[in-house]
Parts: C-alpha cells; sequence; structure tokens
C-alpha cells in the first residue's frame, strides 16, 4: 500500500495514524443501548416519558397515547428496562417508568 | 384515549429531541440512524474520524486502527454513507470520509 500524505494540519497536530478512538469493550456497551432505542415504539415510549413533568408514565398510559397494544409496549418497556435505560416502579395496579438518568448521559456522551 | 398532558414549556416552546413526543415518522427516521450507528466497529469508526484534527480520515488508515480488513470496513463505511451520517471524497487512490454535521445534529438532538 502506497501511503497518502496527511493534510498539513493532521501532519502537524497528530501522529501518525488516528487518535483517540473507542475502545472496543466501550463501543459493545454503547451498542448494546443503542440497539434498545434503535426502534420507533421505544423512541416514542422514551419522548412521552421525559416529556411528562415529573418525568414517568405509566404502561396504561403509553400503550393509549401510542395507539398499540398493552401487550406490545410492555414487550418494549422490558427491553429499555433490561438494558438499564428505563427504571420500572410499581404503584397500586400499574407499573410506571421512569428515563434513568446516568444510562441516557452515557448516550448523549457519545453523540454530543 | 387519555391524552398524556404535555408539561407547559414543551406545549409553548416546542424544544427538538425527546422533549416532545416523537411523530411516528420522525421516530422511524431517527431509527434509520440510530440502527446504522448500533454497531460497535462503526462507532469505532465514527470516533476515529471525529478524533482527526481536520474531521477525516481516509478509509486505509480505518482499516490498520481498528485492526479489521479492507472490504469489512468499506462495508460499514457504506452503511454510515448510506443513510447520510459521513460523506465521501475520493482523493487520488483513496476515500476520505467525514461526518456530516447536519445528520449527526439530529441524533444529538434526541438524546441530549
Amino acid at each position: 500500500m502506497i501511503p497518502i500524505p496527511l493534510p498539513v494540519n493532521v501532519a502537524q497536530c497528530a501522529p501518525a495514524g488516528l487518535s483517540s478512538p473507542l475502545e472496543r469493550k466501550q463501543a459493545e456497551e454503547l451498542t448494546r443501548l443503542l440497539k434498545a432505542i434503535a426502534d420507533p415504539t421505544r423512541l416514542q415510549i422514551l419522548s412521552l416519558i421525559n416529556a411528562q413533568p415529573d418525568g414517568r408514565a405509566c404502561v396504561c398510559d403509553l400503550a393509549e397515547a401510542i395507539s398499540v397494544s398493552q401487550p406490545t409496549i410492555s414487550h418494549h418497556l422490558k427491553t429499555l428496562t433490561s438494558v438499564g435505560l428505563l427504571e420500572r416502579e410499581k404503584r397500586g395496579t400499574w407499573a410506571w417508568y421512569s428515563i434513568n438518568q446516568q444510562q441516557w448521559q452515557s448516550l448523549a456522551d457519545v453523540v454530543s
């Protein structure tokens, strides 16, 4: 392979090759979170929960707001909870969900 | 259906991202981008490109830095380019890639 000369500012500011890559393990952990939110219904669920004044929503309201069945919503909530993006709290008959801000922040750090 | 009430500031200001309920179409478009980056090798590629002083990297350097074959890197670059997250520029023998800031911003808006 014939090496292509780097642009001048690259040659000056960095050694040959690339700097500060994401470690493989870190990339795999982030992939787990990204796959969990890479679904339109789950994005809608997260946006609805986030839009609540107290940051939490009942599974019953979510099903109605997104117009899908409650078992479907429950399945998606389970996926988001399993990767730690949602926290679940039982209040009487219904479960309420809120976003785990720490996990969310780790996603925000990637794309900000 | 009982609508989930929006907090006052969301209703008034309509901020970007998950602070307001996502429409289905918008959620589907974001899903397309999220699926494209939900892969450890592609996350490493993006972090490497982003770490360059001039924000662009050659396919040859990426393959060496991540220690995968050039055809594999090319496949992942094609995926990222096809959703508009990367821009491709041919310089002599090699292709150079940079991040499309506008597309990236639409992801950042979701998780910020």
